[in-house]
Protein backbone atom coordinates (compact mmCIF):
# COMPACT_ATOMS: atom_id res chain seq x y z
CA UNK A 1 0.00 0.00 0.00
CA UNK A 2 1.41 3.37 -0.73
CA UNK A 3 2.14 5.97 2.01
CA UNK A 4 -1.40 8.27 1.15
CA UNK A 5 -3.72 5.26 0.94
CA UNK A 6 -1.72 3.86 4.67
CA UNK A 7 -2.70 7.48 5.65
CA UNK A 8 -5.81 7.81 4.39
CA UNK A 9 -7.03 4.40 6.00
CA UNK A 10 -5.30 5.22 9.43
CA UNK A 11 -7.48 8.40 9.39
CA UNK A 12 -10.76 6.82 8.45
CA UNK A 13 -10.13 4.75 12.02
CA UNK A 14 -10.30 8.01 13.80
CA UNK A 15 -14.17 8.67 15.39
CA UNK A 16 -16.15 10.76 14.02
CA UNK A 17 -13.77 10.45 10.16
CA UNK A 18 -15.27 8.13 7.57
CA UNK A 19 -13.22 7.80 4.07
CA UNK A 20 -14.54 10.74 3.10
CA UNK A 21 -13.53 13.00 5.42
CA UNK A 22 -10.34 11.29 5.85
CA UNK A 23 -9.31 11.91 1.87
CA UNK A 24 -10.39 15.73 3.07
CA UNK A 25 -8.16 15.47 5.92
CA UNK A 26 -4.98 13.74 4.39
CA UNK A 27 -5.29 16.22 2.04
CA UNK A 28 -5.43 19.45 3.47
CA UNK A 29 -2.61 18.19 5.93
CA UNK A 30 -0.29 17.48 2.16
CA UNK A 31 -1.16 20.65 1.61
CA UNK A 32 0.38 21.98 4.87
CA UNK A 33 2.76 20.03 5.44
CA UNK A 34 5.58 22.18 7.10
CA UNK A 35 2.75 24.13 9.18
CA UNK A 36 0.59 21.32 10.32
CA UNK A 37 1.42 18.06 9.05
CA UNK A 38 4.84 17.79 9.97
CA UNK A 39 4.19 18.98 13.64
CA UNK A 40 1.33 16.89 14.09
CA UNK A 41 3.14 13.73 13.30
CA UNK A 42 5.62 14.87 15.65
CA UNK A 43 2.98 15.65 18.32
CA UNK A 44 1.82 12.19 17.76
CA UNK A 45 4.87 10.53 18.34
CA UNK A 46 5.44 12.79 21.05
CA UNK A 47 2.28 12.50 23.04
CA UNK A 48 2.50 8.39 22.71
CA UNK A 49 5.60 8.74 24.34
CA UNK A 50 5.06 10.79 27.19
CA UNK A 51 1.29 10.67 28.23
CA UNK A 52 0.77 7.77 30.84
CA UNK A 53 -2.10 6.22 32.60
CA UNK A 54 -2.15 7.56 35.82
CA UNK A 55 -1.69 4.69 38.29
CA UNK A 56 -3.93 5.87 41.01
CA UNK A 57 -6.63 7.13 39.57
CA UNK A 58 -6.65 5.92 35.58
CA UNK A 59 -6.27 9.51 34.16
CA UNK A 60 -4.02 10.35 31.38
CA UNK A 61 -0.82 12.39 31.91
CA UNK A 62 2.50 13.61 30.86
CA UNK A 63 2.89 13.15 34.83
CA UNK A 64 2.61 9.73 37.00
CA UNK A 65 0.56 10.24 39.39
CA UNK A 66 -1.51 12.96 37.68
CA UNK A 67 -1.65 16.51 38.58
CA UNK A 68 -5.36 15.70 40.15
CA UNK A 69 -4.16 13.28 42.56
CA UNK A 70 -0.79 15.05 43.75
CA UNK A 71 -2.75 18.32 43.99
CA UNK A 72 -2.94 19.21 47.77
CA UNK A 73 -5.56 21.81 47.55
CA UNK A 74 -7.80 18.68 46.38
CA UNK A 75 -10.39 17.27 49.13
CA UNK A 76 -9.06 13.76 49.38
CA UNK A 77 -11.70 12.64 51.46
CA UNK A 78 -14.15 12.39 48.17
CA UNK A 79 -13.73 9.83 44.76
CA UNK A 80 -15.62 10.52 42.20
CA UNK A 81 -16.50 7.32 39.84
CA UNK A 82 -16.31 8.14 36.12
CA UNK A 83 -16.34 5.72 33.07
CA UNK A 84 -14.14 7.10 30.89
CA UNK A 85 -11.11 10.12 30.96
CA UNK A 86 -13.15 12.12 28.84
CA UNK A 87 -15.92 12.29 31.48
CA UNK A 88 -13.53 13.66 33.92
CA UNK A 89 -12.01 16.09 32.07
CA UNK A 90 -16.03 17.26 31.46
CA UNK A 91 -16.14 17.53 35.05
CA UNK A 92 -12.92 19.65 35.48
CA UNK A 93 -14.25 22.24 33.05
CA UNK A 94 -17.27 22.54 35.36
CA UNK A 95 -14.55 23.37 38.47
CA UNK A 96 -17.41 22.18 40.28
CA UNK A 97 -16.08 19.48 42.04
CA UNK A 98 -12.72 19.47 43.88
CA UNK A 99 -12.15 15.86 45.18
CA UNK A 100 -10.34 12.94 43.46
CA UNK A 101 -11.32 10.56 40.77
CA UNK A 102 -11.30 6.94 40.00
CA UNK A 103 -11.86 6.02 36.03
CA UNK A 104 -13.47 2.63 35.55
CA UNK A 105 -12.74 2.28 31.80
CA UNK A 106 -16.14 1.09 30.79
CA UNK A 107 -19.10 -0.10 32.55
CA UNK A 108 -19.77 -3.43 33.13
CA UNK A 109 -21.37 -5.18 29.73
CA UNK A 110 -21.85 -8.92 28.56
CA UNK A 111 -21.73 -7.72 25.17
CA UNK A 112 -18.37 -5.57 25.22
CA UNK A 113 -16.86 -8.15 27.38
CA UNK A 114 -16.61 -5.99 30.72
CA UNK A 115 -16.00 -8.06 33.79
CA UNK A 116 -16.37 -6.89 37.55
CA UNK A 117 -12.52 -7.26 37.05
CA UNK A 118 -11.88 -4.84 34.85
CA UNK A 119 -12.91 -2.24 37.02
CA UNK A 120 -10.43 -1.88 39.32
CA UNK A 121 -12.24 -1.70 42.22
CA UNK A 122 -9.40 -3.09 44.48
CA UNK A 123 -7.39 -0.23 43.90
CA UNK A 124 -10.18 2.00 44.72
CA UNK A 125 -10.94 -0.06 47.45
CA UNK A 126 -7.10 0.56 48.54
CA UNK A 127 -7.30 4.36 48.29
CA UNK A 128 -10.26 4.42 50.55
CA UNK A 129 -8.90 2.60 53.16
CA UNK A 130 -5.57 4.22 52.79
CA UNK A 131 -6.56 7.53 52.93
CA UNK A 132 -9.99 7.66 54.96
CA UNK A 133 -12.02 8.38 52.02
CA UNK A 134 -15.79 9.33 53.58
CA UNK A 135 -17.64 9.67 49.84
CA UNK A 136 -17.70 7.66 46.89
CA UNK A 137 -20.03 9.46 43.92
CA UNK A 138 -21.11 7.45 41.53
CA UNK A 139 -20.57 9.82 38.11
CA UNK A 140 -21.32 6.89 35.56
CA UNK A 141 -23.80 7.82 32.23
CA UNK A 142 -27.27 7.28 32.91
CA UNK A 143 -27.73 3.92 31.23
CA UNK A 144 -28.77 0.86 31.58
CA UNK A 145 -25.14 -0.33 31.78
CA UNK A 146 -24.08 2.33 33.67
CA UNK A 147 -26.16 2.27 36.68
CA UNK A 148 -26.10 -1.80 36.41
CA UNK A 149 -21.56 -0.65 37.33
CA UNK A 150 -22.87 1.77 39.68
CA UNK A 151 -25.13 -0.48 41.94
CA UNK A 152 -22.30 -3.14 41.53
CA UNK A 153 -19.91 -0.62 42.77
CA UNK A 154 -22.26 0.97 45.76
CA UNK A 155 -22.49 -3.28 46.76
CA UNK A 156 -18.78 -4.30 46.79
CA UNK A 157 -18.26 -0.71 49.08
CA UNK A 158 -20.94 -1.62 51.31
CA UNK A 159 -18.61 -3.73 54.12
CA UNK A 160 -17.21 0.08 54.67
CA UNK A 161 -19.84 1.92 56.81
CA UNK A 162 -17.45 5.39 57.43
CA UNK A 163 -17.65 5.88 53.68
CA UNK A 164 -20.52 7.30 52.24
CA UNK A 165 -22.27 6.12 48.23
CA UNK A 166 -23.90 8.73 46.50
CA UNK A 167 -24.42 9.33 42.96
CA UNK A 168 -24.89 12.96 40.51
CA UNK A 169 -28.65 13.98 40.43
CA UNK A 170 -30.60 12.73 37.69
CA UNK A 171 -33.42 15.22 36.53
CA UNK A 172 -33.93 17.63 33.93
CA UNK A 173 -31.39 19.14 32.20
CA UNK A 174 -30.62 22.98 32.52
CA UNK A 175 -32.60 24.79 29.66
CA UNK A 176 -34.37 22.04 28.61
CA UNK A 177 -37.93 22.16 27.28
CA UNK A 178 -40.77 19.83 29.07
CA UNK A 179 -42.33 18.79 26.23
CA UNK A 180 -38.73 17.50 24.84
CA UNK A 181 -38.37 15.46 27.35
CA UNK A 182 -38.29 11.60 27.04
CA UNK A 183 -40.99 10.20 30.07
CA UNK A 184 -38.61 8.16 31.79
CA UNK A 185 -36.56 11.62 32.78
CA UNK A 186 -39.71 13.50 33.63
CA UNK A 187 -40.98 10.22 35.78
CA UNK A 188 -37.85 11.02 37.57
CA UNK A 189 -37.85 14.55 37.95
CA UNK A 190 -41.08 13.90 39.58
CA UNK A 191 -40.26 10.96 41.93
CA UNK A 192 -37.16 12.90 43.03
CA UNK A 193 -38.85 16.02 43.65
CA UNK A 194 -37.27 18.60 45.66
CA UNK A 195 -38.60 21.31 48.07
CA UNK A 196 -38.10 25.04 47.58
CA UNK B 1 2.26 23.58 26.92
CA UNK B 2 2.14 20.40 27.91
CA UNK B 3 2.10 17.52 24.75
CA UNK B 4 -1.67 16.44 25.44
CA UNK B 5 -2.83 20.25 24.93
CA UNK B 6 -0.74 20.78 21.74
CA UNK B 7 -1.48 17.55 20.26
CA UNK B 8 -5.41 18.57 21.00
CA UNK B 9 -5.13 22.22 19.72
CA UNK B 10 -2.94 21.12 16.23
CA UNK B 11 -6.10 17.83 15.94
CA UNK B 12 -8.91 20.86 15.96
CA UNK B 13 -7.05 22.12 13.30
CA UNK B 14 -8.42 19.80 10.95
CA UNK B 15 -11.20 20.29 8.36
CA UNK B 16 -13.99 18.84 10.31
CA UNK B 17 -12.95 18.91 13.81
CA UNK B 18 -13.61 21.32 16.68
CA UNK B 19 -12.35 21.14 19.97
CA UNK B 20 -14.77 18.62 21.04
CA UNK B 21 -14.15 15.85 18.50
CA UNK B 22 -10.67 17.05 18.83
CA UNK B 23 -10.40 15.60 22.37
CA UNK B 24 -12.72 12.79 21.62
CA UNK B 25 -9.93 11.56 18.61
CA UNK B 26 -6.95 12.36 21.21
CA UNK B 27 -9.05 10.51 23.95
CA UNK B 28 -9.28 7.25 21.19
CA UNK B 29 -5.16 7.56 19.78
CA UNK B 30 -4.39 7.10 23.87
CA UNK B 31 -6.50 4.31 24.30
CA UNK B 32 -4.95 2.68 21.24
CA UNK B 33 -1.53 3.84 21.59
CA UNK B 34 0.22 0.22 19.59
CA UNK B 35 -2.55 -0.35 17.56
CA UNK B 36 -3.55 3.36 16.05
CA UNK B 37 -1.89 6.04 17.21
CA UNK B 38 1.96 5.09 17.21
CA UNK B 39 1.48 4.12 13.29
CA UNK B 40 -0.50 6.56 12.57
CA UNK B 41 1.86 9.05 13.60
CA UNK B 42 4.73 7.14 11.44
CA UNK B 43 2.17 7.26 8.57
CA UNK B 44 1.76 11.41 8.69
CA UNK B 45 5.56 11.42 9.25
CA UNK B 46 6.47 9.06 6.27
CA UNK B 47 3.55 10.51 4.04
CA UNK B 48 4.96 14.05 4.37
CA UNK B 49 8.32 13.14 3.38
CA UNK B 50 7.28 10.98 0.28
CA UNK B 51 4.21 12.66 -1.18
CA UNK B 52 5.13 15.00 -3.91
CA UNK B 53 3.27 17.32 -6.00
CA UNK B 54 3.67 16.25 -9.67
CA UNK B 55 5.84 18.78 -11.58
CA UNK B 56 3.33 18.03 -14.91
CA UNK B 57 -0.33 17.71 -13.58
CA UNK B 58 -0.11 18.46 -9.83
CA UNK B 59 -1.61 15.53 -8.67
CA UNK B 60 -0.27 14.48 -5.00
CA UNK B 61 1.79 11.05 -5.36
CA UNK B 62 4.74 9.35 -4.15
CA UNK B 63 5.94 9.45 -8.06
CA UNK B 64 7.09 11.98 -9.59
CA UNK B 65 6.09 12.17 -12.77
CA UNK B 66 2.51 10.89 -11.09
CA UNK B 67 1.47 7.55 -12.37
CA UNK B 68 -1.39 9.04 -14.42
CA UNK B 69 0.82 11.12 -16.35
CA UNK B 70 3.30 8.37 -17.02
CA UNK B 71 0.91 5.56 -17.57
CA UNK B 72 1.35 4.87 -21.18
CA UNK B 73 -2.59 4.12 -21.66
CA UNK B 74 -4.14 7.24 -21.00
CA UNK B 75 -4.76 9.08 -23.75
CA UNK B 76 -2.49 12.11 -23.65
CA UNK B 77 -4.80 14.56 -26.31
CA UNK B 78 -7.23 15.66 -23.78
CA UNK B 79 -6.49 17.65 -20.32
CA UNK B 80 -8.93 18.25 -17.94
CA UNK B 81 -8.66 21.47 -16.13
CA UNK B 82 -9.72 20.32 -11.93
CA UNK B 83 -9.29 23.21 -9.03
CA UNK B 84 -8.12 20.86 -6.56
CA UNK B 85 -6.47 17.47 -5.92
CA UNK B 86 -9.21 16.45 -4.17
CA UNK B 87 -11.19 16.80 -7.47
CA UNK B 88 -8.97 15.08 -9.79
CA UNK B 89 -9.39 11.70 -7.34
CA UNK B 90 -13.40 12.21 -7.52
CA UNK B 91 -13.08 12.03 -11.48
CA UNK B 92 -10.80 9.07 -11.27
CA UNK B 93 -13.16 7.21 -9.43
CA UNK B 94 -15.79 7.62 -11.83
CA UNK B 95 -13.19 5.61 -14.27
CA UNK B 96 -15.29 7.82 -16.81
CA UNK B 97 -11.86 9.72 -17.88
CA UNK B 98 -8.97 8.57 -19.72
CA UNK B 99 -6.75 11.33 -20.30
CA UNK B 100 -4.83 13.52 -18.30
CA UNK B 101 -5.13 16.26 -15.40
CA UNK B 102 -4.00 19.76 -14.72
CA UNK B 103 -4.33 21.03 -11.00
CA UNK B 104 -4.83 25.02 -10.68
CA UNK B 105 -4.87 24.84 -6.86
CA UNK B 106 -7.79 26.90 -6.35
CA UNK B 107 -9.83 29.60 -8.79
CA UNK B 108 -8.75 32.88 -9.77
CA UNK B 109 -10.39 35.03 -6.57
CA UNK B 110 -9.36 38.70 -5.33
CA UNK B 111 -10.55 37.94 -1.58
CA UNK B 112 -8.49 34.84 -1.45
CA UNK B 113 -5.39 36.43 -3.50
CA UNK B 114 -5.34 33.94 -6.23
CA UNK B 115 -3.87 35.73 -8.91
CA UNK B 116 -3.86 34.37 -13.05
CA UNK B 117 -0.05 33.48 -12.52
CA UNK B 118 -0.82 30.76 -10.07
CA UNK B 119 -2.56 28.89 -11.98
CA UNK B 120 0.35 27.47 -13.52
CA UNK B 121 -0.97 28.11 -17.08
CA UNK B 122 2.41 28.20 -18.92
CA UNK B 123 3.13 24.72 -17.82
CA UNK B 124 -0.50 23.77 -19.33
CA UNK B 125 0.54 26.05 -22.70
CA UNK B 126 3.83 24.14 -22.98
CA UNK B 127 2.03 20.56 -22.72
CA UNK B 128 -0.31 21.38 -24.87
CA UNK B 129 2.36 22.37 -27.44
CA UNK B 130 4.72 19.54 -26.67
CA UNK B 131 2.27 16.62 -26.73
CA UNK B 132 -0.36 17.53 -29.44
CA UNK B 133 -2.96 18.14 -27.05
CA UNK B 134 -6.24 18.37 -29.15
CA UNK B 135 -9.15 18.79 -26.38
CA UNK B 136 -8.92 21.16 -22.90
CA UNK B 137 -11.73 20.12 -20.57
CA UNK B 138 -13.03 22.41 -17.84
CA UNK B 139 -13.69 21.07 -14.67
CA UNK B 140 -13.77 23.79 -12.39
CA UNK B 141 -16.27 24.48 -9.99
CA UNK B 142 -19.83 25.42 -10.85
CA UNK B 143 -19.36 28.85 -8.69
CA UNK B 144 -18.85 32.49 -9.77
CA UNK B 145 -15.13 32.19 -9.33
CA UNK B 146 -14.98 28.84 -11.14
CA UNK B 147 -16.76 30.33 -13.94
CA UNK B 148 -14.57 32.98 -13.88
CA UNK B 149 -11.56 31.05 -13.79
CA UNK B 150 -12.88 28.88 -16.61
CA UNK B 151 -13.45 32.08 -18.84
CA UNK B 152 -10.27 33.25 -18.20
CA UNK B 153 -8.20 29.95 -19.16
CA UNK B 154 -9.92 29.33 -22.53
CA UNK B 155 -9.74 32.92 -23.81
CA UNK B 156 -5.50 32.38 -22.84
CA UNK B 157 -5.60 29.51 -24.92
CA UNK B 158 -7.49 31.15 -27.74
CA UNK B 159 -4.14 31.17 -29.52
CA UNK B 160 -4.28 27.67 -30.37
CA UNK B 161 -6.59 26.83 -33.41
CA UNK B 162 -5.88 22.86 -32.59
CA UNK B 163 -7.12 22.55 -28.98
CA UNK B 164 -10.11 22.76 -28.50
CA UNK B 165 -12.03 23.93 -24.96
CA UNK B 166 -14.94 22.24 -23.68
CA UNK B 167 -16.43 21.56 -20.22
CA UNK B 168 -18.38 19.57 -18.12
CA UNK B 169 -22.12 19.48 -18.70
CA UNK B 170 -24.44 21.30 -16.29
CA UNK B 171 -27.94 20.43 -15.83
CA UNK B 172 -30.10 18.09 -13.16
CA UNK B 173 -27.83 16.21 -10.89
CA UNK B 174 -28.79 11.87 -11.30
CA UNK B 175 -31.47 11.00 -9.16
CA UNK B 176 -32.56 14.51 -7.67
CA UNK B 177 -36.23 15.62 -7.36
CA UNK B 178 -36.89 18.63 -9.49
CA UNK B 179 -38.62 20.63 -7.00
CA UNK B 180 -35.59 20.68 -4.75
CA UNK B 181 -33.61 22.40 -7.47
CA UNK B 182 -32.52 25.74 -7.24
CA UNK B 183 -33.76 28.32 -9.99
CA UNK B 184 -30.49 28.76 -11.59
CA UNK B 185 -30.24 25.00 -12.25
CA UNK B 186 -33.61 24.77 -13.61
CA UNK B 187 -32.82 27.81 -15.70
CA UNK B 188 -30.07 26.06 -17.28
CA UNK B 189 -31.30 22.74 -17.60
CA UNK B 190 -33.89 23.95 -20.12
CA UNK B 191 -31.07 26.00 -21.84
CA UNK B 192 -29.29 23.18 -22.37
CA UNK B 193 -31.49 20.74 -22.98
CA UNK B 194 -30.50 17.88 -25.08
CA UNK B 195 -32.33 15.82 -27.95
CA UNK B 196 -33.60 12.43 -26.72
Amino acid sequence: MDSLDALIKSLSRLPGLGPRSARRVALHLLKKKDLLMVPLGKQIMRAAEEIKTCSLCGNLSTHEPCPICTDPRRDRTKICVVQEVDDLWAMERTKAYRGLYHVTNGTLSALDGVRPEDLRLPQLIERIIQHNVTEIIIGLSATIDGQATGYYISDQLRDMPHCHVTRLAQGIPVGSELDYLDDGTLTLAFQSRQNV
